[in-house]
């Protein structure tokens, strides 16, 4: 009984590590966009472990394609387990323009210090598994707000799924804090993403080794 | 009273004259994609006069910012006045390939003839003024079919606003044949272009004199 207890965890990837590697990689949604036109921008997500910070830390950029170093969000994400949920904790960077494009200039992502980080309160993602693939929403609490248009702030409601097969597909809504209404984002709009450039190779054996202590 | 009767149509532009005017030109939402990533892709919607043929002959290419010779819809539209009516018919071009690019090269785009041209039935524009904007809307009658995803059919609901700054704002829904339930489009999703090239000096002296005897 002790050993079916402790055995898995020596033989089974944990899911830390599972979705750290997923996650790990370009995504493109071209061939939406393509399928679809004008009704999916054509975008790209990027994240890359930060071999040098703690263990699960990505650097995220997403982008128009038409545009990669000008990223529209860049982000440090960190991937932990929490009170027993695996969780994504999701950070700004401070002066954030130094670090554009930086997802593909190794060397210049490499400089990225912890103490650049600002955490951002209520945008933090809960990811569970459901049939091999990995299903993450931003924290109930309506805590998560931005400003789209001139300064009406509104909280995000986030979600995304990364298949087993490798796909992401992520969908972003904004609502009125008061009225709860729908205010952006699209009917049905979800963004469908294909793994074009796999970056796992570069999550350091540490975090891995750190991972099979949990 | 005779005078009267007679005399306006020599001295204001017609109404059909005014919105060939105000259509021939580039426009560009890219200020709105920037301030909204990634709900809206960038494009491009051109429309330049073909002077060849009929009065009110414009070539319409509408392509991602990122790909101007692969454009996502090339058609010839008619702008005609039919039973007092300020209309736009729409036209598929045969083999549109041999097009593509082509509103920004105009040798070539002055060799596509009449014959090349298909009336794409159910799907015209009726144009109406109100306040100075031209507002145009597909035709009652849910006929304007196209297929988005695999074999699902969907009628086309299209709006436009020409302003009389010279802004357009498009929005384009698809809805189910049967239920009349939306299928596509964004939610308040509009486009919204800026005037970036004017093609209005390309419009024919001879096109204006017709209108004046309209």
């Amino acid at each position: 009984m002790l050993f079916k207890l402790i055995s898995p965890r020596f033989f089974m990837t944990a899911p830390i590590c599972d979705l750290v590697h997923k996650l790990s990689a370009n995504f493109s949604n071209e061939q939406q966009a393509f399928n679809n036109p004008p009704l999916y921008a054509h975008i790209t997500a990027t994240f890359r472990p930060l071999a040098h910070l703690a263990p699960g830390s990505l650097l995220l950029e997403q982008s128009y394609a038409i545009a990669p170093n000008h990223p529209y969000r860049i982000r440090v994400l960190k991937v932990e387990i929490r009170d027993n949920r695996l969780m994504i904790f999701s950070h700004s960077i401070l002066n954030e323009e130094r670090y554009w494009g930086s997802v593909n200039d190794p060397e210049r992502m490499l400089t990225i210090q912890e103490n650049d980080l600002q955490h951002l309160e209520g945008c933090d993602y809960i990811v569970h598994q459901d049939q091999g693939n990995f299903i993450g929403e931003v924290e109930p609490g309506c805590r998560c707000l931005v400003e789209r248009k001139k300064g009406i702030a509104t909280y995000v409601v986030s979600k995304f799924e990364l298949s087993n097969e490798g796909g992401l597909r992520t969908v972003d809504r904004g609502h009125d804090p008061i009225t709860h209404e729908q205010v952006w984002g699209s009917l049905g709009g979800v963004f469908e993403f294909e793994r074009t450039i796999d970056f796992s190779q570069e999550i350091p054996q540490s975090w891995v080794d750190t991972w099979r202590e949990v």
